[in-house]
């Protein structure tokens, strides 16, 4: 099946799955609970639910029998991918994602408007602080679903609390970076590094490894999937990066150079600091974190990144990724439409443009 | 055996087992995350680890076989508890706990000491909101491996993840009171079922259960256990109320009238706002929350409570509350001297006064 076709199944079928699966009436109908459910469920609704479409193509590519409880684990990592994003937008002070007020700052509004006697940002944050704990609780709910056999399970949680556990080692360190001065810059490996731990381990190793584990795949196989999504991962982070270039470039609607005012520690940046002089350094750190960005700022930025080369960097080390990442798929066996859905992925994530 | 012989004898078979089977090792050496678990270890140091015991004492009483894995269900409890108790020093702004700086103002204070360039409250706001989510997957973790049974381990994620959501849903609704002016004041009734939502039920019902669940027992035998404990557990709140009464006449150590410059919404305050006439609720008004309570202040409120009879209450809704769970404690079957460890836990749960 075409990827985007896919992928919008994927989405309808986890709709359904999130409706008939998580009943509020499951849980006990105490003040606050309900809500937070329905407020988790909402805040998943515009969510393109990549990650859960990557559990069951995986499982669909190496399983050759059908299983509802699949289910259950795509279903799962979407619910613990919330609750990450409602804290780390207590942890960002973002108040939109996905033009719609964030779980925190929807609970700084409801302490204004009740003109409640606490500070409505401390408010919404320990609001949020729990509303993400439930999104959490339910994740792990339907992951204890997930499987009939306990071997297989006890598999899945392995992989799974060791990557999750992972995510918020490296949330805090992504945390911590923005607490930095500029002498203390992380270099571009570092950046890597934490791109490998935040997001492309959890996104694209954790969702194909889960499905491969669930389709009872044997171990050379579940190394190549979980290799072959590190890669993955990590092109997905840096083509980011270089949406942002375009953004400089004015090409697409995201607010020019938002990466730069929110002084966001990003792959581009530490090339960026680990290749200019110290002229140059001093003044990427007037305009770094700056929130009054001029055009003249912008322009002095892109041309360092022409002097440096930085796109090219960037664009070469992503086809280095994903030729690795094609050859293993290639050299793995499984289910001929499933490869192909998987191989239009790979060619998608280098070349998408928002 | 004895109630305090086996709390002690269960905490050093808590900390051995943590040890043996929470090895940092398990988990990638990334940065933060090894330090984390350390962090939480070290946290989970001081506990009296009640809840554990309550895990294995029921399965104990229950089950005629022994099982290893009762440890990891009982490992488990603690480390939910330490992430809750993580997150809501965050939301109490509270600086210590059992003595130790709280794992956000370790964090504070080394956003000072390092100099970062991050408000250091928030630093420490958002690296605490991670090391608690990390306590909460190494719950799941050892949850997975408490039973190999899947059947008997879906019913121990159900119970889990119902009363964990439940104690979330009660914290956001206890720290909502916090902010409500006082014509918004909570009832009596409001306060006990907070109580019961918050702490009684994850404190008593959720360990007794479970120990019940991986003991196979019927489930005639879970409802009383589910019963049982949400006497005790709402004694045991009330149970605190009244040490803070201890507190007002200087008998114990904790600071005199902490609740009262905490402004806490007690089952006391409820009571005493539920009873005052308006003069003496304006009177109150100008009591709780004040930081500079003084000893004229103190006898005022002590003085109502003594009108108002609030200690008979408190003692009279207990006593009643304990012969319930006692009665049916005599109605179930099981071993006998796990029955009167259970006993004697039933008896020191009213009586104890820290």
């Amino acid at each position: 099946m075409a990827l985007f076709k896919y992928l919008e199944e994927n989405k309808k079928a986890i709709h359904l799955h999130l409706d008939q699966n998580l009943a509020i009436t499951q849980f006990p109908n105490t003040p606050y609970l309900h809500e937070s459910i329905k407020r988790i469920v909402n805040f998943m609704q515009e969510g393109k639910m990549l990650r859960s479409a990557l559990v069951t193509l995986s499982y669909n590519f190496l399983s050759k029998t059908s299983n509802p409880r699949i289910l259950n684990a795509a279903l799962s990592i979407e619910l613990i991918h919330s609750s990450f994003l409602i804290h780390d937008d207590i942890m960002d002070n973002d108040i939109l994602r996905r033009g719609q007020k964030t779980v925190f700052a929807q609970y700084k509004d409801y302490a204004l408007s009740k003109k409640l006697t606490m500070d409505p940002l401390f408010y919404g944050q320990g609001m949020a602080i729990c509303v993400g704990n439930i999104a959490s609780i339910l994740a792990f709910k339907l992951l204890s679903q997930s499987s009939t056999k306990e071997s297989v399970l006890e598999n899945v949680f392995d992989i799974f609390t060791r990557e999750v556990a992972r995510v918020n080692g490296a949330q805090m360190l992504d945390f911590h970076y923005g607490g930095l001065k500029q002498k203390d810059e992380p270099t571009p490996e570092e950046i890597i590094e934490m791109y490998r731990n935040k997001a492309a381990r959890y996104t694209f190793s954790l969702p194909l490894v889960m499905g491969g584990l669930l389709a009872k795949a044997d171990s050379a196989t579940i190394t190549s999937l979980d290799t072959m999504g590190e890669n993955l991962g990590i092109v997905f982070q840096i083509k980011d990066d270089e949406i942002e270039l375009y953004s400089l470039e004015a090409e697409i609607g995201k607010p020019v150079g938002s990466d730069i005012r929110e002084n966001k520690k990003t792959f581009i940046r530490s090339l960026l600091y680990s290749l200019a002089n110290t002229h140059e350094k001093t003044t990427l750190s007037t305009i770094y974190g700056n929130q009054k960005l001029t055009t003249k700022q912008i322009e002095y930025v892109k041309g360092l990144i022409e002097k440096y080369n930085v796109r090219q960097t960037l664009v070469k080390k992503m086809e280095n990724l994903s030729v690795k990442a094609l050859r293993i798929l290639d050299k793995t066996n499984g289910n001929t439409t499933c490869k192909n859905t998987l191989k239009e992925l790979i060619e998608y994530n280098v070349s998408r443009t928002k």
